[in-house]
């Protein structure tokens, strides 16, 4: 079943889990198959580089990868693989996430990581940046997100409703 | 012709296109068509949102966004467009881009912006990760990004004699 | 009733309510009518530009927008209209508003944003600072700002005596 | 001639000018009336506010005030007359205006301070916003903004053109 | 009483005090006489300018200010008196004093703030930097002075036990 | 000579003098007598402690210790001495003196440093606040500090004249 | 048997402590003896140096220590011996440990300190750095490394499992 | 030859070289072998995990790994050896390096990097935190590095004629 998965989620850290859960639970909601695994960079190295280097051949079309403070994973995932990688920067205690965000975003040029917002918004938004790259050729997921789009457009209208109660 | 292009760059400002143009080039580099525009989010709202709403219809596949300062481009475009839309931080004259940076990634949960590393080298990265989604089912460009990593491993390992010389 | 009120007082959710109360009290204290609304840049782009468009017909004499993150409301609003808009930095979760301060401040020449403080003292002060706009010419209004000051003023003198309780 | 003056352009020091210049220019460029002073708030505590308690007896109706480092002069004249105060964050040496922007922008609640972007994009817009303040009530202000706002519009447009080049 | 004090200590808002009221202990301790005083730059602007217009001819030999935010109440005081000047930055809610500091700390050549930590712990450190600068002349408080240290010295060589408990 | 000097200007390398020359000057302006010397907290530990144990013997009334980066001598001065010391935060070439600025102002309660603005705007600051230290107790000061400062207010206020050049 | 400590733990104040158990608690959990002590920089510089002067006498090899806001410890016991410094910043309250970090890390060429994260991670990876520097030479910390490297590898793998409960 | 230096001076890019020398000539100076090679994170992650896992066989006993923006080389290396790695934060184009030292510094828990300062200085410090980590056992490195602190000293102190020049 595994490996039919169109996204992994990954992170470096079981206590990430937290802060990624929303990852999952959105790409449910659009109906994305998506497995979920902890890889940490610098406690499994190379099941990590492995994890990157097969990702394709297993069928894997898109990674997200969830990490914090010194946050390595992503950067190291998109270093051994062609597929695109989404970077999660996990909200970290002493910096508040600075520190996960700029060790992701700040790549050299010539390997990307799609970086996302610190924190569970990120982690949302993570899933909903895999979908759209599925939706590029699948309509199926297209048509899922144009209506997640319409229903959080529906909610925002309604949401003015309660400042006058 | 430029209806037929699979990446649009955009930028908010021509004074962009000199931390852009290394976007444009790694493109060309991979075989991707592209087109490239100037569209002010705040000089031109109307066809911003025009150019968004129209853009999968135009048969786009990727945008590419760059704004710097108070930078809404990338998300403002997101907002209206399920196409993956990839955000560069232009390096600014006071903050040196820390503002681009922050305006571009904390987008809130709903609608992701993947951001790359301020300035040349995001905008390098961000035709790479453009590539990277194409080539989830493009296989050409699958093997031109294989191509490109394969000529930038040699070059790095080839390096090292200089530091001998 | 809407139509006549000369302050618009919106926000990009309905989480920032709880912020941006204290400009809707200001604005009562002070006697000035206003209105308010959910306008969320990313979730109702359309909506947003719309509202900016019209404002100015629609009888409103200032806009007061609030947001947070990557907020971009207060200077999308201010790119289609011209009335003075008064943006409120929401104080973020990972980044304490940081984020939201440069995104609405550091807008680019052509297109201003009155920012204020993060959160709510930044709320309480958009709505003192449309009551400014509005005593260029109301008289009443000037003498309600007058009276606030003096009041405040007294209230700072008082206060002294508590330091020797 | 000083006393009709709409606008009063005044800075913390004579070498603020050359950031603050393009504030004149906008003015003069939307035909408002304006003057302009060094009024330092450290050196000159007691002109300021002097200025502050009788400018609008003088008949100003906007103060836009730039000032960096330590910024207090904005703030501090805010403090003593119920116009609205413009300020601009002068980009300072050391911390690139950072230092200015937040003790301009931090304003306690009570006085608001309506802050611009650091340094000379935020001294042009401290113009504009003074016209849009202006516009509130005068017509013709409000047909030269709109004006300034169509060129830019197709300054804007136009400069897509320069991508081909 | 109160005008043979040697030290005033003044804060921007009551709700200073209950950071700054260590400098008062400390003052205490150390046997020199203080007032305190809310004296708000932004709500009380005139009394701020004549209490440090006077505060000489008071009979103060030191002046110990805190506040928060945009803090411009310890420059402002420094402008208007030859009186040394002790700043301290309240920890503030957004930015958790970082504001404070800056617009405490960043005066232009010509006006001196002695900037003091965030804090409570700068309150504290005000004390004794005023009980320094009186002890260059007062030989009792070079005294008290000295035996404070020795006391903390104690207490620090004292208190290594503790690790082996 | 050096004996009966009232200040000590000392500074962590002789490359911080560029930046501390500004004090000497104002010191010798003012008609205050120092001495300056480098005096190194990581490359000169036991004389740096033996200077601050004997410089109250030595005559010394107030101590300027300028540093950059991790700006330890300021605070290490402080330790050894009840002497005020007065910090510069030298700015440092990668962090712009943000380092030094917090090292040196974050001290923790019970060792006071009387902490100046980065730069040379803060070295001559540094030699205005041992003035006022010095004024405290010695009226020639006073009026020599009284005059700089009503010598600045003019060409304050004179400075307006080049606006309107 | 404290002389025989291969490290010596010091910090900077007994508050220190709760962050700096972990680096106690992984050297019992690899065999290496250890002392542990308050050193104040600021509150016992005479015994701070004495320390740094005779610790390789006393026969330790490494020297742990953790300070917090303006933290000068570990710069200047690097300053007065020539065994290894590892510096580990506490998080402070104000400045979460921002402060600490820069002020250890940022010393100038010639005194170096190995710096660690900020707060209890930074505490425990400073325990297993003086392993690493010890095992270079004693075989029996490099096998306890390994064998601790292993079970943590085992842990991160192991802990997937959660990730489907 | 390559096979017995006991020190490995590696960085991401070539182009690191430049603040990286400073490294090699200290080294030099004070007689301790060194190789030096480019081994890129990014491009080049197998050859970078092999390097890491025999570097030990190879005799390596200390590794000086520079890099910088999303600075990953250190923490990987350190993440497949039990040698001790330090690590250089690059000064980055846009962020002066504060990207690289958070990437380097803030390391999970586990796997411990010597962080130093950002640049050259932090290059320099690195040969220096090298030789005393082979000091610990060598005893004429430790000499060497005695004698590299003895003429720090004397310059330090002899600089102090210059500023009566």
């Amino acid at each position: 079943m595994r490996q039919q998965a169109d996204v992994a989620v990954i992170m470096g850290s079981i206590s990430d889990w937290e802060q990624m859960r929303g990852a999952s639970e959105i790409l449910d909601e659009l109906g994305i198959t998506h497995d979920r695994q902890v890889i940490s960079a610098h406690r499994m190295p190379n099941e990590m580089l492995n994890f990157a280097e097969t990702a394709r051949k297993e069928g894997y079309k898109v990674i997200i990868a969830g990490a914090g403070g010194a946050a390595h994973l992503p950067g190291m995932i998109a270093s051994s693989t062609t597929l695109p990688v989404i970077g999660v920067p996990i909200k970290s205690s002493a910096l508040s996430g600075q520190d996960s965000l700029l060790s992701i975003v700040q790549m050299p040029a010539g390997v990307p990581v799609a970086t996302m917002a610190i924190g569970p918004a990120g982690a949302k938004n993570a899933a909903l940046m895999a979908a759209r790259i599925l939706a590029v050729t699948q309509v199926e997921v297209e048509l899922a997100l144009t209506d997640f789009q319409e229903r959080q457009h529906l909610a925002a209208l309604e949401s003015s409703d309660q400042l006058y109660d």
